[in-house]
């Protein structure tokens, strides 16, 4: 079992904590002290040793952020956390912001004090996020202080250590491409931009560029690593020397230089960086690897990291190994779909039943190497939270009458998958139908446009939504995200939603398509397929060739949630036909009676 | 007659005008001379005496730079003039290039010279637009000049007199609104932004802040103008005191101070200005009025146009307004349509008798004013040039098996107008008939979608796109523009665009639904209506209330382009009730032969 399902935190911590931390901020003579969420890598999954907000808050979410003075402290969660927070942090010590109303630097203006010493963790926050800060900071005349020593980890005396799993190598029958054209597609932005180097701080970005992965953290398959790249095309790879077999340092050849993460901050120090340019992306790299190279006489050029966009291209041998990925994921989907429909009545099961059964059709197949995320398993009301993540203490059964939403993703050496399911429990109430409905017209929308060239996912976002709306309805979330391949189920730079993106699809690009409805207290409603951009191609009677997406999830779509008279004849023949392809791919792998079921649960409509 | 179709300069102008413009030039020891087309308004139309670029060049169109050295000049124009700028510029003086590829400071960092001395009128060009220009001249070391006189004025001995046309009272029969609302909502923004002033130098703006309009431009019925409005709400408004009559005067009352326009310097200059915060638009305000008010040791702020926003919201009696002016509309295109279905066969007329027989049914209407823009009469391969503006040089006949597209609007007292018709000679093709459904379909699916508040133009393109996307055709123009009130008929800030533009749509905006396609050599189809924005409203089974667009243009789409099969019921439903509306509004304004006609033209199908 990868997942589990006890608390992590609880109310206690910021008592326990809170003045422990007052002790060693004080000793640096610091007023306020900074804690943020995010690592030293900016990671989404971040290890053990970093959980350093739910340390000293007891908060578990996944994005916020803290800050303790001596005589008070504040935490900043998003409108998804608005409850959880009040639960897990005790009001005794915190207050609570809302950190898209109010973010650190507006707290800093409205609270701060002049001469205020209010310190942080270079190596924890962007250059982009030290600039946001400091800026308020000044604005008020406080002083905005790198600490010499991250308080939280001096007071967290039984703080785990850091991860050190072997580097994986990720072979060219899973990453494709030529040798060494990655290394040189870097070396063609330093060329342009006329830069001497770049260091690469976003261990997705390295891992993806050095064909490596690894298992230092839970539900993404990263080797925590840094890079730096010169202009020549020789490296130096970041990491614990340990972590690096001999097939590993033979994969990654004489032109990688294997140093320790501990070296990497003296390695920018070094000298001959003087009066060189140096390319770092503000947004994703410690306030500390600038400081040191600035301190070193190199120049910062801000670069977006040129790794992600080629990163979210996938090339045919990456694409192939998603949609093998997928037929393997989508049997353990279907298998479980079938299961649940033999057994989730009369309130058997509960949610971590369920999720729990999910995973073991997915391990059933040897090659599921980790979960891409904690599933969401949320029955009835518990499936309109829509960043769910169920524990002992919330567990419900699935009970008839209502909806189950299951959302979840194996992590496959071949690909990532992602996929959303929700499912009739008994007898759905025709409100429960005609939603569902409308969310699949807007998900088969989605499906089957073509666009242009040029043109960006967040053009693209009201196609999915525009069925909703005609019904009154709509969903607070995007509508799709990129997809790494053996990497971030969550990846970068392209996003189909409301808020603005102008990176434009490009073929090769892996996204969800997952629109949905939420009725608060009641029940939620996501259908989430993934789909790779197709290239351009011409249209019979057209005159520009058109992209578009191919859906590669397959697993059934609940036919007793479909009202098949809202469906108009095209997205009926969308529905049927995939369905015939999740049966065909599917069907000869189940043993009698799953087949006849998915036979029944493909039927034409 | 309003239009004129007579070719308004030749290819002669650069010999007979440049070498003039450089003796003045020289006087002034320039090396180089910036000619933009703008005017000191940043006007889309403007009057005969700012043609300062078509007096340099021979140039006509609507956009566009030149810039004249001693030995060599170039002109910057757009995608839509490649063909006309070669036409009518003499390329023994002039160079050309593409301004979306290479921008006026692009073109000064490649061929300008260390301590070239490159002079430009500061009243012409924007704070924004030299910031940019400042930027390339610094990178190359060249001195970026305001000449004190221009020398293209200078050299143009007989340049047209500036107008100063009476200005008209819009009254609240029209304007609508509280007494003084308007002010009150300007002095709100400089509370909020706590500023002590605002310049404003849009006349549009000016316009609609004092509820006045005028006859100093063609086709827009501005009265020149500018303002200064303080936080008392008192202002001053900078116009040629012969244009304000007894009446006007009368309406403006005792809290609006009037000044002449060659005064509005000085006024900057007072030093009552020193240490006040006066805020500016630096996209719409001349680089003068900026140096001005910061030599009188001011403080500049930059502010959107505090008017545009609320400009762009109609109030109730402009909707009302908008809604009659397009009953009275609708019915000259109308008969117009009537006219050409009974005429244009064998080629017997031809584009300016199409243009000029319309103009003739909107004049028989006394309430209309001006046109609200030089119509768009494009017969066959015309159709299909986007901005095509016929002229006795290009004029061709209107011939069976063509298609005649007609981009036409009026101005009245209570509303702009806007629409384009496609309409087949004879008998079309299919492929014409299938494209015009195509566009159809895209014009139906932005005419007929809902969406939640805080949704921009941007994100609905893609909504009119769609049909023709799926057939491989598209357009390369915007969806939709805003509309003003017996003002500009093209307005900010919202547009419905693949541009991105994140200005949110607000009920009561008046916009148009344009779609179209193009074959480039053999026709042009657009279909465009106005419409405006409709308030939140719930809608039956939904839980938000969403906006939506109300179609207000009211006359026929040609029945012999609409491939009935191609459209689906919900479609068709929209076009019948439409044609139903346009029947019932217009049929007893009719005769009865023509009445016959509509009836037939709106039949459902």
């Amino acid at each position: 079992m990868f997942q589990t399902y006890e608390p992590v935190s609880d109310r206690s911590f910021a008592a326990t904590h809170v003045p422990l931390i007052r002790a060693k901020m004080a000793s640096q003579n610091l007023d306020a002290f900074i804690v943020p969420h995010d690592d030293e890598y900016q990671n989404e999954y971040i290890p053990a040793y970093a959980e350093r907000l739910m340390w000293a808050t007891g908060f578990s979410g996944s994005a916020g952020a803290a800050i303790i003075r001596q005589n008070d402290a504040v935490i900043f969660t998003d409108g998804r956390y608005t409850l959880q927070v009040r639960d897990q942090v005790d009001d005794s010590f915190f207050s609570f912001e809302d950190i898209t109303e109010v973010n650190l630097g507006d707290w800093i203006r409205a609270h701060g004090r002049a001469d205020e010493r209010i310190g942080y963790d270079p190596m924890l926050h962007t250059v982009a996020g030290i600039e946001r800060l400091a800026k308020a900071a000044t604005a008020i005349g406080a002083q905005l202080i790198p600490a010499k020593t991250n308080p939280v980890d001096e007071a967290w005396t039984d703080q785990p250590a850091a991860p050190n799993a072997p580097v994986m190598v990720h072979g060219p029958e899973f990453a494709g491409g030529a040798d060494g054209a990655k290394i040189d597609g870097i070396v063609r932005v330093l060329m342009e931009k006329k830069l001497n180097a770049t260091v690469i701080t976003a261990p997705p970005s390295v891992n993806w560029l050095f064909n490596i992965r690894g298992g230092d953290v839970d539900r993404t398959p990263l080797a925590l690593s840094r890079a730096l790249v010169r202009e020549d095309g020789s490296s130096v790879l970041f990491i614990d020397p340990s972590q690096i077999s001999t097939e590993a340092k033979a994969h990654l050849g004489s032109g990688v230089e294997i140093k320790s993460e501990t070296d990497f901050l003296a390695v920018l120090s070094d000298t001959f960086l003087a009066g060189k340019k140096i390319g770092l992306d503000p947004t994703l790299t410690p306030q500390e690897v600038k400081s040191t190279l600035e301190n070193a006489g190199a120049e910062i050029v801000a670069l977006d990291d040129p790794c992600s966009l080629p990163r979210a291209v996938k090339n045919p041998t990456e694409q192939a190994g998603a949609r093998s990925a997928h037929v393997r994921d989508g049997l353990a989907v279907t298998r479980f779909l079938h299961w649940l429909k033999r057994n989730a009545h009369g309130g058997k099961i509960d949610e971590i039943a369920a999720a729990t059964r999910l995973e073991e059709f997915r391990q059933e197949n040897n090659d599921l190497v980790d979960l891409s995320f904690d599933s969401i398993s949320g029955a009835g009301p518990n499936g309109a939270i829509v960043h769910y993540r169920v524990t002992t203490l919330t567990n419900r059964p699935l009970k008839d009458g209502e909806l189950f939403l299951i959302d979840s993703g194996g992590q496959y050496r071949d690909g990532t998958t992602d996929i959303t399911r929700t499912v009739a429990i008994g007898k759905p109430t025709q409100e429960m139908k005609e939603r569902f409905t409308h969310v699949l017209k807007g998900h088969i929308a989605l499906a089957t446009v073509r666009f242009p060239e040029g043109t960006t996912g967040h053009q693209l976002d009201s196609i999915a939504r525009t069925p909703l709306w005609a019904a009154g309805l709509d969903y607070d979330h995007g509508t799709g995200h990129g997809v790494g391949s053996f990497l971030g189920v969550h990846e970068g730079p392209q996003r189909i939603a409301k808020t603005p993106n102008d990176e434009k699809l490009r073929p090769g690009m892996i996204l969800s398509n997952e629109p949905g409805f939420y009725k608060t207290g009641e029940y939620g409603i996501r259908i989430e397929n993934l789909v790779i951009v197709t290239p351009p191609t011409s249209i019979k009677g057209g005159e520009r060739p058109m992209m578009g997406f191919e859906t590669i999830t397959l697993a059934p779509i609940d036919l007793n949630l479909v009202v098949p008279a809202l469906l108009t004849p095209a997205e009926r023949h969308w529905l049927n036909e995939y369905h015939a392809r999740v049966r065909q791919t599917h069907v000869s792998s189940l043993e009698a009676p799953i087949a006849d079921w998915l036979t029944e649960a493909t039927r034409s409509i």
